[in-house]
């Protein structure tokens, strides 16, 4: 099989950008590549590292001769860096992106780039990492990558863009960009908000120290450290991009919290154990699907090198 | 140095019961181990797996000669347990624990055993694994263990016991049974809480399917399931038996989930991005006190073996 892309242009080069460089140069090394980043350090490390052969300081420049071009900036940014690179693009060159919500983003490239071909898109994929040093050829492999095409979307542009990920190892899904915006409210958006929240609830008590926090935190704490560790200018920009979703689904959260504080101060045990079997049922589910490690505590190791 | 115990009985065989047995084994090869369950499966499977030298149908059996007695069942079956193993405990034997909360297993305990030497601890170690085969030897190692001996308690005692959990590996800390278990509702008990719900509301929705929460989990969503899928039983008596102190933590991340509802409402994307810087912070110092794994996503898998 031949490549979908023969020039791939990646614009913004943290955690995203550069796992699709490194996954390109891996599994389609036929393709030619280059990068560009808003921050000249970023630029500079990106060519230390060779994250592509060409990474010129100016965005048009980096886009010129490719034929597909993928956003990895903050929602918020979409816009700004659309105009950037509008100069240098091929006026057939697909533009996509990785964006965490996809209505807002479909609307700011169409507005920044009008009669351009734009198929929004994003790989559900990352870890708590960012900067162009985080970015792994693998990061891709079994997850899923959600398209959401607009609904004139030249249909052969869409078969491209999904082999190109299934060339990086992704399966492909579509859907519409506010059905992506609700699925995704769910399972990335609002578990981030509340491992943001409760780790600021643990740092602002005063009859506990943040060192005893800190301590004590394999009960289970740390694990929701490791997801409020995310870059916090991407995060702010999603959850003001997808503000509708995210608060129906807060509120709805809110209303089972409320009903469980419920049953603890009526000693309702009865209600506490079915959810809890309950639950279990879809970690199970999780794993046989292939989206998380089976092994005990992710199979993490701890600082001494210990299973635990 | 010689063990601290002559004989240990562990009642109770499921991952913590195990893993004291496991490890007791491994590092404290010259103490003498017994154990006992109250399912008479888990007692078979124990053989089976030869947790202990000798695992009795009878508890008052299993207990017969130990010096140190240690009660791993569920918070709110240590009243019954002690009743269960009091003939055959001797009166001069050190019984501890290792439950989650521990003023109300300290008045379990002083009720069922008057005029017994009861310090109660906890561990704070665990996975979301159960039962007799889920233990490992290394379970304890830098983790730290907590212990909250009464006002009365036998000095000597105290040190024995933190000596026992040292030779496992743990690190010990000595606290109240009240500060403890504010602690815990804090560190353990409401992260648990707030999983359990959001995998219940992420279960319940009507416009995103199962099949979608479970494929596009890697999104974060994921995370939380590994810890609602901790033991039900085990869970339902933590939130029952440290029932005020986790109100109160609850009622605090409700209002901070409040203000941030709000802000998200609002547009007020500076307080959202202030709170996400500060909460890095937090995951710096858990790793950098050895409380987990520095690696990117907890160094976890993918089903294809991939890092992910």
């Amino acid at each position: 099989m031949s490549a979908p892309f023969r020039h791939v242009a990646v614009i913004g080069l943290g955690l995203l950008g550069s796992s699709i460089l490194r996954a390109v140069g891996e599994l389609l090394p036929e393709v030619e590549t280059s990068g560009w980043d808003a921050s000249f350090d970023v630029r500079e490390r990106a060519r230390v590292i060779a994250l592509a052969p060409a990474i010129p300081d100016l965005a048009a420049e980096a886009v010129r001769g490719a034929d597909l071009v993928i956003l990895c900036v903050p929602v918020g940014a979409m816009g700004e860096a659309a105009r950037t690179i509008a100069p240098g693009l091929d006026p057939k060159a697909l533009v996509s992106d990785v964006g965490s919500s996809k209505a807002s983003v479909a609307k700011a490239l169409a507005e920044a780039l009008p009669g351009q071909s734009v198929i929004p898109a994003h790989p559900v994929a990352g870890t708590e990492h960012s900067g162009p040093d985080s970015g792994f050829a693998s990061l891709f492999r079994n997850r899923w990558c959600i398209m959401t095409p607009p609904e004139n979307a030249d249909e052969a542009l869409v078969a491209k863009l999904a082999a190109f990920w299934e060339a990086l190892g992704a399966r492909v899904e579509r859907m519409t960009a506010g059905h992506h915006d609700l699925v995704l409210a769910v399972t990335s958006h609002l578990p981030h908000l509340i491992a943001y929240t409760i780790v600021g609830t643990a740092s602002d008590l005063e009859d506990v120290t943040e060192s005893e926090v800190i301590k004590y935190s394999a009960g289970g704490f740390r694990d929701f450290t490791r997801i409020a560790a995310s870059d916090p200018t991407m995060w702010r920009d999603v959850f003001l991009s997808n503000k509708d979703a995210v608060l129906e689904m807060l509120q709805r959260f809110s209303e089972d919290l409320t009903a469980l504080q419920r049953a603890i101060r009526w000693d309702d045990g009865e209600k506490l154990f079915d959810l809890f079997t309950r639950t279990r049922a879809i970690r199970r589910s999780i794993i046989e699907e292939g989206q998380d490690d089976a092994r005990a505590d992710f199979g993490r190791a701890d600082h001494n090198g210990a299973k635990a």
